[in-house]
């Protein structure tokens, strides 16, 4: 098995986990079937509700759940772990911990990403479920990098828990126009960037790149295709340096 | 963990992975992340290209790996295996026979298909790769089922080749209604239906169906959908019965 293999904690949510792994091929510069990284995905669909434990503790807590299979995988084998979710980030001090293999962090990549592209001092509008943005820890991630951060207001992030929700998560039909409404009203408001903070949103994000007729705004960033550009760049980089992994 | 896991031998190629992970979540009646199905996916690059060792004993088996990975979801879990490439199905007995778990045959699943939804003595047009078509494994397939088989020509066959290797496995460009028009020219010559007998095909099959200006003609069948069909059904009774397997 060619080393070093990534494994993702997946199943948070499953389509975003599916496009995770689409987006990471698409992004290998590899010719053939055997160029591409290793990968073990464990799409664990027990894994209780981020937002619902955030928002009130005494709903199911899925750190306990997220920690086996970050170990299950590095007994699997794996060198590298990412998740594909944002919001699980709120328990990612816990499952890093829990592992002797690193845990590619969504947050802080895409914070430092966004610093280095649209420059320090810059505001950034994030667009996250619920518990993500309660939770404050992207907003203290863009911060440490010295962003600014703007939430959407009560109404347009009622909008966005819908098209994670109701939308994307439920397999229902949504319209992928809405993020880029919500996304530009957070423009007008001052933002100089717009993230998809939620890898249910980077799914949307995804049906507009596909979609012939729409041209997705250059201002908006994916904090999946970030963070696979990471774990790519991990990859290549871990292959010359005899395994090393540099995070 | 629910029951049952489906393992995937996955990497054969990535891309197709990604999608059938896609298809069986789309297909999988479930409103929430907690209601899908759970997977394990192993994405092996280094399993060798199948239709290089078919047409040439001389190149790398993909066997010995690609039993490898089948002992290690066995290992890990997963209580039934899909594999999501067709060529890989000439070294299905091998692989069933090296796990204790079933192994879902792709080609099995699509011929019992078109059967029913084609109807038996109609005559099949099988868009594969060289090794599947000189393999003649899926054509006895469909012809177990009571379909007759017809094949591309010469020169359609190097651009259905070309379309799965210098396309969707080389990760470059390609034109996906070229498919579309060696399906119709087999259509023409009197086939009833035609299927994508390759899960690269199965990757331009998708773009299509994404595509708005684009109809995709019914009576053009994919493989990879039909065995995520077969997974998904298999999930769901064995949640109805307790655990049990039922191919």
């Amino acid at each position: 098995m060619n080393k070093p293999i990534l494994g993702i904690i997946g199943g948070v949510g499953p389509l975003a986990t599916a496009y995770f792994m689409e987006v990471l091929i698409k992004k290998t510069p590899a010719k053939t079937d055997q160029d591409n990284m290793p990968m073990i995905v464990f799409n664990d669909p027990q894994i209780p509700d981020r937002t619902a434990y955030i928002l009130d503790h005494e709903q199911a807590n899925p750190q306990p759940e997220m920690v086996k299979v970050a170990r299950w995988l590095q007994d699997a084998g794996a060198d590298y772990i990412a998740i594909a979710c944002n919001t699980a980030h709120y328990f990612y001090d816990a499952i890093a911990k829990s592992v002797d293999i690193p845990v590619v962090n969504i947050m802080r990549e895409t914070s430092r990403h966004l610093a280095q592209s649209v420059g320090k001092g810059a505001t950034i509008g994030l667009l996250a479920t619920e518990g993500t943005v309660s939770s404050h820890v992207f907003q203290d991630c863009l911060e440490s990098e010295g962003l600014s951060c703007r939430v959407p207001g009560d109404e347009d992030q009622r909008r966005v828990m819908s098209l994670i929700y109701d939308g994307v998560k439920a397999n229902a039909p949504y319209d992928p126009m809405e993020l880029v409404r919500i996304a530009e009203k957070l423009k007008g408001e001052g933002c100089d960037a717009v993230v998809c903070g939620c890898t249910e949103l980077s799914v949307i994000y995804q049906d507009l790149q596909d979609d012939p007729t729409t041209e997705v705004p250059e201002w908006l960033y994916d904090s999946l295709d970030i963070l696979a550009e990471k774990c790519v760049a991990i990859y290549q980089w871990a292959r010359k340096a005899d395994g090393d992994i540099r995070m």
